[in-house]
């Protein structure tokens, strides 16, 4: 299913009908609404959300028929084969990815055909009946954007800042990277830039927000440090490299892109459940796939 | 300047130039012929090879006069502020990079006019009268790919295959891992499977090769590994992810864009000797910017 396609109308009808019929068991707050379809759900949640800021986007239905009932939705980074599996014994036919299920930013599958590694999962996909939706643009157009309002939340960084720009006690550059991979859980986290430098004005970029705008937040003035998900190795890195070479304060810190989001989709538990009133709903980590030497 | 612009007409007539006036000292192997312009050596380098597959080359100069005499060449991975500083005590005013010098793919700089960062670098550029020159898509348009080549020699495989598909004695994951950091002299490696998984057939994509033909090549059925320079967190790392989840013996190594290249620009000193008589040519290092906590 294209959202751009769910019209308001559509969107009403879903939910007035599923309201209609809400039956809840008498503890309330566990029970799912007994004919509550997955796109009803899907339209909820886009419900109220600014349009994405691209034309197209990749906030579709991957695989599955989303006219069935929800039984449980999972929230997750990316619908990776195991969280797929964990989806299964939860009893969820419905996941909430943020980021792609078959490796390209569109999941255009055609180039998969004939893939071992592909045909598997959609096997496993279509054995458990799940229904994958992107949740990708819509919940960064969401004001504050959904999946930082999230990693400012794990960071314990409510009063610190806002949007991307966030004061911290100044801490050397080192250390900040030693506290970031706590606080994310990431295996092993990379930085650029002197490593006594003092850190205290920070700019927050999880995912892979891209060069240009990494760059662009990162060179203005008082911005000491730049905290991000994933980089271009000739891009953001090189920037802080060069700037450091130049003898100008600027670090670059990279946790990953799996651990720099997933606070995002945690969050998005807390957000949907009063927009879904007795629908299951369970954060399945995707956690970083990486080991280091 | 645009490459493709630079025509066999063009070539001829500032390679004749050069070659009437060619005055060699006498010890031969390291005088500089007087007249040779860069624009020389650029079209010298670009006889015979095969067209870059994409329409519009990145191969193009980017900052200083092209038509100077040529005084001596640096090679490198990316003209970074202190490769760029180590040229001119070299006494070198031409430098050639394998990947861009204003941190994005096609060199655009109107987006860093007001950046301090970019504004510093192009001042010491211009202090040293130093012309970059991109050699990417021709390079890598080189049969076989001029990169791979100098990878596979620093690898030591030139017996172990051909192309991109090598074999060598089986050796677990995690070894191969801790080899290919070493051989890189990658500060750091990143691997996904399972450490104990038996590697015998490698596929290597130096770079940023992308997630479709990574993937692809993954894919083929007697590949164990694929080594790579650089990955879209969303992509390869989540088929290999899927594929070991699957059952399947697949694994992944990252070894980093700057040391998966590195050895490719080393070796286009070599390939460029004979081809240039006369001039110095020195690789001076980028080396990987990356700490790891």
């Amino acid at each position: 299913m294209n959202p751009k396609l769910t019209g308001r109308r559509t969107f009403l009808k879903g939910v007035a009908g599923a309201a209609a019929t809400m039956p809840f068991v008498s503890s309330g707050a566990e029970a799912a609404p007994a004919d509550l379809t997955i796109n009803d759900a899907i339209a909820v949640i886009i419900k109220g959300i600014p349009k994405p800021a691209s034309r197209e986007t990749v906030d579709t239905v991957k695989c599955g028929d989303p006219t069935r009932k929800v039984t449980r939705i999972v929230t997750t980074f990316l619908a990776t084969y195991d969280v797929i599996r964990k989806a299964g014994e939860l009893g969820a036919n419905f996941i909430i990815t943020h980021e792609p299920t078959f490796y390209n930013h569109r999941d255009e599958t055609d180039w998969l055909r004939s893939d071992a590694v592909y045909a598997a999962k959609r096997r496993l996909l279509d054995e458990k009946g799940i229904v994958v939706w992107r949740f990708h643009d819509y919940w960064h157009a969401v004001r504050p954007d959904g999946i930082l309002t999230g990693v400012v939340k794990k960071l314990g960084w409510q009063q610190a800042g806002k949007e991307r720009i966030f004061t911290i006690p100044a801490t050397p550059l080192r250390d900040l990277a030693v506290s970031l991979k706590q606080k994310f859980g990431s295996p092993s986290v990379r930085f650029v830039g002197n490593p006594s430098q003092s850190c205290r004005t920070v700019g927050l970029s999880p995912g892979a927000y891209g060069g240009v705008p990494q760059i662009t937040l990162l060179g203005r003035e008082p911005i000491d440090v730049l905290v991000c998900g994933e980089i271009a190795e000739w891009e953001t890195s090189e920037y802080v490299r060069d700037a450091v070479a130049e003898g100008k304060a600027k670090g670059l810190i990279v946790v990953g892109h799996v651990p720099s989001e997933e606070p995002g989709m945690e969050w998005l538990v807390e957000w949907l459940k009063p927009k879904l009133p007795g629908v299951k709903i369970t954060h399945v980590p995707a956690q970083s796939p990486f080991n280091y030497v």
